[in-house]
């Protein structure tokens, strides 16, 4: 407790006369700090909440924890699913949600400027109302931020035809560990100059770096779309059916699956009387997490196969669940290969959370199985730290730290996250 | 002398068995790998040139060049135009050309698996057999390598619409400077497990390791394409006809502009008409190079600013070619403010060599004021090598620096070239 006092003493003496604007240290209000919305992930407490309004305020917390080797968690809106957000004990909570504005948008270049806090709904929104998309649309649009998006690569429903955010990122502003400030990449389209710092920076989980500015790449924005609903006898059937939309050539915006335990679990939730009402299909899509919260507790995955193996990973679930004697829903992003079974359990039964952990695993590991990855979109965070060994090979596991190292020599940013 | 008898015994020494089947030391032959297409860069003179025929050989070269400490520098078909792939003296050339097999087409997770010795038009025409399209179309298709498309991060003219190479790029198989061998990325179409090397590794000029097999995402052939022509009085109204195009939102598959100069050169050289025969717009702007070559010689640059500012680019360098009074062509990628001015000159002619020099100067340095890059797509190699500092920020150029120290930390890959 005193090591505790006398960090956040050290810190504030670091941070000049600027502590009194930007740090927070209520423990009630640090609380709230404390973590996404992941389950089964450690959370630490952090004895301040910084809060900057600017890259150089950004920049002066860094500098001020590099030196006293405070480690820092940078935090969006918490939203991950990953524990990527997690608070470290002795550490900082760095918080960007002041740094909340669009600073242009320019329809001739199709490029919009923002800074991390922005709520990426409100992003899609403002540029919406000059005719042009920002494609990237993870579930959590309404509330999570374009910081959070950039820094775990998010995805969303719309992937499988626009990609995923990482191909609209065209420049970053980033505060390095020790506090210098990096500009990766251009306002051109193209642009080969030296290595793809942008790229590496992308979905680095606050390990290498703060993002204090992103320029993302706009397109028009398409006309109306049409929605084609369809029902299957079950999940291997409509497994195959993606398989054949996808061998067929056709270019969907989003092809989405649910299976009945979620649409039950969202009918439920919502009354929207889903057997008549096609056009709620996407809401009921956005729908499906709070529903099945309802159901139970809920632990959800993220593994990705290709796309062939959709159907032999929808029966692999089916089977883990056989087997646990759990829930598992099925729902996600069947274009992509992409799938979030969400795993029903109840937290105040060892045995049900013993099970739950079990077909967690199994679920992983039959993606890893069938040639897929570990996280195709939420992240690898604390929940999957441990895996993350078992998809890459010692040479590359090799090649990430040597690298993360390269841009914190000192382990302050987001330690026991990814690597 | 000696020294390089020296190094040639230590590295056939070191190479073992292997060396006869993969060294070339013929001074003819070595002689003819010395260099890329660039104008005005170094090359030195390699004392081998080394073959290999598979992933194995390539880390035994490498394992060989790293203990005995020889730079390497990596080669495709050597079409490029930066010098990227030239000679280093008391080093070896790794030439990949017989690793040109096409591993794997597959439909249905359309992705395609080749070795980096594949020309790229080759692997174009396999996977259209089936009914699909790898977009990147770089001017030299028919003869360069998908190698040196991924190390050079190379664009081409359907850029616009589909992206660069980089956005196609899956996974890589790469040799470390050490000879361990790397593999990144996934088959899945999402995936954000880890830093993504295989966007550092694409446009790393074969800085960061020896690229031996890339798997390529594929997209479903189009239809038949429509082909407009528009002929302009100026170069200003065919740019400022290029940025309405994109204002409003058109989505072409190429946006390409020729000037006067460049027509008339490729008219006199394919005897075309082109006046009349639109059709043959596409194999026109093809042959610019070719055809603008038998105007004298030619240094051509690789500008890429934001597409606002082609007008302003296209001005420059009218300007430029005004006060230095050479002949510099204008054509490119209008649709990605990507403009290839090529400036023709006599090499014969001390006074023509250096307004060439300067011409080439003020033209990259006009991209740079007008908010753009110097290379969009042909890689900084040693041509752009000492600008590339004027681009990147300090703190960029410092990153990149650490990062390649990391990759190779005796510094045997290319050295010279990029940073």
């Amino acid at each position: 407790m005193t090591a505790a006092v006398d960090r956040r003493t050290d810190l504030m003496r670091a941070l000049g006369g600027l502590a009194g604007d930007i740090v927070i240290d209520d423990p009630g209000i640090v609380a709230a700090y404390r973590r996404d919305e992941s389950r089964f992930t450690e959370a630490g407490m952090p004895f301040a909440v910084l809060t900057p309004r600017s890259t150089d305020e950004v920049a002066a917390c860094l500098r001020a924890c590099h030196e006293l080797r405070v480690p820092v968690v940078t935090r969006g809106a918490g939203s991950g699913l990953s524990g990527g957000a997690n608070a470290v004990s002795d550490g900082v909570v760095l918080s960007l949600h002041r740094m909340n504005a669009i600073l242009a948008i320019d329809p001739v270049e199709r490029l919009a400027v923002a800074q991390p806090g922005v709520v990426t709904g409100e992003l899609r929104a403002a540029v919406a109302a000059q005719g042009l998309l920002y494609p990237p649309d993870p579930g959590s649009v309404a509330f999570c931020t374009l910081g959070g998006n950039v820094a775990t690569g998010a995805g969303g429903m719309c992937c499988v035809k626009y990609g995923v955010t990482g191909d609209f990122v065209e420049a970053l502003e980033v505060v390095l560990a020790d506090g210098r400030v990096l500009r990766t990449g251009t306002r051109t389209v193209k642009g080969v100059a030296g290595y793809d710092l942008t790229g590496l920076l992308v979905g680095s989980e606050g390990t290498l770096g703060v993002i204090t500015e992103i320029t993302v790449r706009l397109v028009p924005a398409p006309g109306p779309a049409a929605t084609l609903v369809a029902s299957f006898a079950d999940l291997a059937a409509a497994g195959s059916a993606v398989a054949a939309i996808t061998a067929a050539g056709v270019s969907c915006s989003a092809v989405e699956i649910l299976d009945r335990t979620t649409l039950r679990a969202v009918d439920a939730h919502a009354k929207m009387g889903l057997g008549e009402a096609a056009a709620m299909l996407l809401e009921a899509r956005r729908l499906a997490l709070p529903a099945l919260e309802r159901l139970g507790d809920w632990l959800l995955d993220d593994v990705c196969v290709p796309r062939a193996e959709v159907v032999a990973l929808i029966e692999a679930v089916e089977r883990v669940a056989a087997e646990t004697g759990l829930t598992i829903g099925v729902f996600g992003h069947a274009g992509d290969g992409n799938l979030h079974p969400p795993i029903i359990f109840d937290r105040g039964d060892a045995d049900s959370v013993a099970a739950a952990t079990a077909a967690f695993d199994a679920v992983t590991a039959a993606a890893l199985a069938l040639g897929g990855t570990i996280t195709g979109e939420h992240g690898v965070g604390r929940l999957k730290a441990t895996w993350l060994t078992r998809e890459l090979d010692p040479v590359n596991a090799s090649i990430q730290r040597e690298l993360r190292r390269t841009f914190d020599p000192r382990a302050i940013l987001n330690p026991g996250v990814v690597l």
